[in-house]
């Protein structure tokens, strides 16, 4: 009882790949709520729907048509955050108000014609088919010169802000390295040039010895709660072989890509029994900024609120915004329960 | 048209006291919405609630009956993150798996007896009392000497994951400093280092000069939207007097921050005619840790998620956890927006 007990006193746990702390709360998952209740996202939605603007043959808001596409398609946000033409520039008013002129190109994947899918419930060569169009998107970014980072994302769930429930993604390049990447690049090249092995590597081992972590795993890719989790379902996806970006896996790597990202987020529907929210992304490292960076190893990072059931979910508000994000249950009960569910989807489980 | 323009270009800017950056993207904000609208604040909750359980004579979660208490009140928080008897221990794997116990005291502040007020419908006197209470709490709070930082906040409103809508704050207290305090301590100490005075005394004598993103001022106090502002209508109060911290403010300072309180949450309900809401909190120097930190200057941070109405939010979500922050309106635009609000609260327009 008094020997310090991670499953169940107060902590801080350290992100290694941000160098940030996150404080775990063991004891307090059973707060009462008399707090925000979500509503569950819909059972079903149609297969097509005449406003939506991303399904096929529909106009979208910057009046292009839609072609009658039947698999996933790219295009450039018609509201892109980051245009190519911006002009260069900066401000510095001694050292108080700093700013810098960003330009960037921000693109649309959507992953499916039908308007009623998800990433879970597509079948494995359509989600393969996802993989290879992130391939051909961030071959082409990286080709564009002031590009230096590529952030390939998903939104999915109204309460994740999705604008649109059609499933996608979104790519948002920029000119500068965004600060969470800055991060990862600062704690990935320390530990490379200490052990001369990526700090993921190093990572997965001790993990994989571990397994209370482990949700699933193939021959390419692990889907772990990561030691560091702040949302009470994250996961990351890493991969076994240590590559620095998603252009150098090998046609059976994308595979295995495509068939963990099915597993993880099958999952993820069947904990609720709803369909799961998150936003996901991947990171991997910097373009065109002359080196290539045999520090980064290439993984994915799923953030989904959810802490309860279909309509309870974990703020990040005031003491997280304002101190240091905070959880509830450990990252070690959110990976057995993981774990120990269906990989059939719930939706098709009676069939 | 060719030349940097902050109020018409995709650009980054700089918080200087933690840091790190922010995307702003002025020209986006007519995105069209099909995603998630918020249901607007109930617009009036009956003074006494039979099952709140932090209103007056009622029981609470841990069977404490609160007192008939008519003014604000502080007590342990029954489902405290942070507890004073956890045991000390640490965990560190080959510099992969990190943790540190974690010491605390969890306090909850009822601002009012009254169910269906909050700060900027209580009067001036009573909010008075509330910083009062907060100086009383944060004495003796800062005399316990394992005690390093005391994070004084609110959750207003339950799309900010307030669990109770009776008007309260709370206060954890822990025994290491949260990461948000060590960056802005890292910050405000090179400045001072450097000039000899308080990065937020150099930070609002510019601000003061420029005008354009101030929201109010009294004698003592300043509200304005940083320049480096993450959330639509993000705001920060700064005492006009370099103070470390709360203990150090005069009884008309009191009264100052009081007046300043119920202005800036007064003109925030007034913007889209609803109770606002936000996580807001105060950041002051760490205690008991040896030093007098002479650079840091007290302030409180306001983040509200409200951007376009009273049902429709900012999400920071996707690109924003894996990159980093990004805004549609600039701060410019949103200081004018709440410096033009009447100081009448719109619930007592009409009387
Ligand atoms: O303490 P409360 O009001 O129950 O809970 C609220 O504030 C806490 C501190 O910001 C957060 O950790 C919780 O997610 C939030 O729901
Ligand atoms: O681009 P969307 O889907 O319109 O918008 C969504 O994703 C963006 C990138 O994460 C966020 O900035 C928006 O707040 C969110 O609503």
């Amino acid at each position: 009882e008094n020997t310090f007990d991670l499953t169940a006193h107060p902590h801080t746990r350290l992100n290694i790949l941000t160098g940030e702390w996150v404080l775990v709360s063991p004891h307090r998952s059973k707060r009462p709520w008399q707090g925000k209740v979500e509503s569950p996202a819909l059972v079903q939605r149609p297969a097509y729907v005449e406003d939506c603007y991303l399904c096929p043959g529909n106009t979208r808001a910057d009046g292009t048509e839609n072609t009658q596409y039947d698999g996933p398609i790219a295009f450039t946000n018609d509201f892109s955050a980051l245009l190519a033409n911006t002009p260069a520039g900066a401000v510095d008013e001694d050292e108080l108000l700093i700013a810098r002129s960003q330009k960037g190109i921000c693109r649309v994947i959507c992953f499916s014609p039908r308007h009623d899918l998800t990433l879970p419930e597509m079948e494995l060569p359509d989600i393969r088919k996802v993989v290879d169009l992130w391939h051909t998107e961030l071959e082409a970014l990286a080709a564009v010169p002031f590009i230096k980072y590529i952030q390939i994302f998903e939104n999915k769930g109204e309460i994740m802000g999705c604008s649109n429930p059609h499933p996608h993604g979104q790519i948002w390049a920029s000119e500068d390295v965004p600060m969470e990447l800055e991060k990862e690049t600062r704690q990935q090249r320390e530990y490379f040039r200490k052990h001369g092995r990526s700090l993921l590597s190093a990572y997965l081992e001790k993990e994989l010895k571990q397994e209370e972590r482990i949700i699933a795993q193939n021959e390419h890719f692990v889907a772990l709660v990561p030691f560091w989790a702040v949302w009470p379902y994250e996961a990351m996806i890493i991969s076994r072989r240590h590559v620095t970006n998603l252009l150098q896996f090998t046609p059976a790597e994308r595979d295995g890509l495509a068939a963990i990202l099915k597993d993880l987020t099958t999952r993820y529907d069947n904990l609720f029994e709803t369909s799961f929210p998150y936003s996901a992304g991947m990171h991997q490292m910097p373009f065109n900024d002359g080196d290539d960076h045999p520090e980064w190893h290439w993984h994915m990072h799923f953030y989904p609120p959810l802490l309860r059931s279909a309509t309870v979910k974990k703020f990040m508000v005031g003491y997280e915004m304002l101190a240091h994000p905070q959880r509830d249950i450990t990252p070690e009960f959110a990976a057995a329960r993981l774990r120990e569910l269906p990989v059939v989807h719930y939706k098709k489980a009676g069939i």
